[in-house]
């Protein structure tokens, strides 16, 4: 895009008022946004602060660093500028009275102590509650503006993977290789993946050949590759040569403007075994069928089980989403702001897609000698889902 | 280095030694390390689980997924496998006896929602702590093992800003040549960067040219640059395009095999206003000075403050680490595994330096034109500083 992406007042003012509408509902009287992703999807900054969410009436955005790009970024109408956190307490009464009550915090991502600084130091006298799970039902539907976003990363994703063959050469490491796919992503605006998850941080995505694609790893994802060291991050592209007549497994998340798409497509130099190729076909089969089934009123678990059907028919079940222990027990997962959002597709999530959810889904197989399969992203319609994705979904022979 | 680097036998042993010695004189039974930094730094694995390090005695290491990858990352002798973390309670008591006693987790760290989960349904009956300062303590001092790492990715660092003149173009955006800054790190071996405070997510560095380095941002430090959007990390390279007669800021990360490297070079298209040279220079004096000053027993604070009377003696005080109310109050900061270790150059850290430190050095002065000054990554030895990074530290004109 080439240019800041401010979101607009009326995404702002939609954002509130949706979340406003289920405050209603709960014995809370406000909600305290402070991590970082939250704060960009109600106020449009992420600089240093936080935002109140009063049940009724107009947010404040108290902000600490850089209150001057919180200003231009910004379209709540109330943003004041703190000398130190211990201003948002008088800032709070003065606009909402002094018995402020009960208020809802992000306790899944907040630590401990942060916490415990809030309520012992920062907010005395006001009951700090967990918030979770209104913040992860405000951000499930995606607005038009948020899907034309997502809409714009798949576009750099697809670009990605159409330059590929340029880059995958017999002899050249995973992390050569990556490094190239990913300075693409990077230079058309790519700004990092964000994991909710506790230990669970990603960087850009993965890469992996061959037997790599089987290693398994700490990360909850059907392939995962061995990385380039034990240390932070052991996932993904590692130093391994990419050799002919195995598959090259390309999965990576793009982020632009705060953003995810997540897709993967399978490269090979040269010819794949009959197998693969029939198991990679399946794959296909298995999203065609699950796009066939899923509309606003689909089940989350029904995908996830339809899927599994399929893989058993086709006598894949032990090479479905992982290999034999190390499955996983999903077979996609919502993308939006973070990369682990809502809806989930696995057993127990009973509940329905709606317009407007955004989500990657990724039937794979692994074998000892590699992973095929296909993941694309998609958002649902009126009447069924849209795939966002586009690049070719065949193996690429080069 | 091409290859997977594990942790030697001997570290991990030293390590569990030196936090028991430390936990000797504390009323804690024991450490639970849940977080993969230090689940790293202590057991040589950073697979999904926890370890636990008893005052006295064996530790042990229950991983709940990869199990085969931690054996053969980790030197831990005992390590089992968790089929879910409800089996953590019966390994303690095994092996520890019924009564655990008071036991330290990273509070800095580890989600509220998460200890709550620890406190009441894995571990009732211990008593769960604040081990932060023992966590902390533990890693201030580096090995040679660790130095000779952190020695490795500063000289990836040093081999990136001399191929950076290939890479600095007038015309070309900020993000293009910070993508193929990074591309190169990547490729030798970076993993991503760790920042553990809270909010505070770090993309490699930071690449920003002219008046773009004293643009304000969230971040705590004296250049940040404007990013590529208001969403996710909000710093670092832009959309600007590179001119003659700017300086160009280059400061980055380089974390390979999970140890941190920063240093800063500047780079110009053409000339520089006599100015900004005569302040690069003062930077270089300053840091000259400070490496006179610097040995086993120098405060922390003497660092920073020697820093500053330099700083003002030259009349530069109001651009020194920043921009009038932008100016951040500290010159270097502990690496490690971590960006925002210990020790911190700044007013009241009253505390001595000690063979085995590491830490960045980062004298810098910001006009509205560009930032200058210098930055490399330093261990105290026996007698002094020693500098990691070598790359030349004059204005580099191209």
């Amino acid at each position: 895009m080439g240019r800041l992406q401010y979101t607009p007042e009326s995404e702002i003012q939609n954002r509130i008022r949706a979340v406003q509408t289920q405050l209603a509902q709960t014995p809370l009287n406000g909600l305290m946004v402070t991590h970082h992703t939250n704060l960009f999807y109600f106020s449009g900054t992420s600089q240093d602060g936080v935002l109140y969410i009063p049940k009724t009436g107009r947010p404040v955005l108290m902000i600490r660093r850089s209150y001057e790009r919180a200003l231009k970024e910004s379209a709540i109408e109330d943003i004041v500028k703190l000398s130190g956190l211990r201003d948002i307490l008088p800032n709070l009464k003065e606009r909402y009275g002094t018995k402020i009550g009960s208020v809802g915090l992000e306790l899944d991502v907040v630590p401990y102590n942060t916490f415990v600084f809030y309520r012992d130091t920062l907010l005395p006298g006001i009951d700090l509650t967990d918030g979770t799970r209104i913040f992860k039902q405000a951000r499930l539907i995606k607005s038009e503006y948020e899907i034309n976003l997502i809409r714009h990363s798949c576009s750099i994703m697809d670009q990605a993977f159409s330059k590929a063959p340029e880059w995958i050469c017999e002899g050249k490491t995973e992390i050569e290789i990556a490094s190239r796919f990913e300075a693409f992503m990077r230079k058309s605006g790519y700004g990092g993946c964000n994991v909710r998850a506790f230990n669970r941080d990603l960087f850009y995505g993965n890469m992996t050949s061959g037997s790599n694609a089987s290693k398994p790893s700490y990360f909850d994802g059907p392939v995962n590759g061995v990385g380039l060291s034990p240390a932070n991050n052991p996932i993904g592209a590692g130093w391994k040569k990419i050799q002919k007549d195995e598959p090259v497994y390309v999965d990576y998340s793009c982020v632009i403007d705060g953003y995810t798409a997540d897709a993967e497509r399978i490269y090979v130099i040269g010819k794949l075994d009959a197998d693969l190729v029939s198991a990679h076909k399946t794959a296909l089969v298995i999203q065609e069928e699950l796009i066939r089934l899923m509309r606003p009123g689909t089940l989350w678990s029904d995908v996830w089980d339809l899927s599994v059907r399929i893989a058993d028919e086709q006598g894949l079940l032990n090479h479905y989403m992982g290999m034999g222990e190390e499955r996983v027990k999903f077979v996609g997962h919502g993308v939006g702001l973070e990369l682990d959002e809502q809806p989930i597709f696995a057993r127990g999530f009973d509940l329905e897609l709606e317009k407007g959810m955004t989500f990657a889904l990724e039937p794979k197989f692994v074998f000892d000698r590699g992973a095929v399969g296909i993941e694309n992203t998609f958002a649902v319609t009126q009447t069924g889902v849209e795939k966002l994705t586009a690049y070719g979904e065949d193996i690429h022979y080069i």
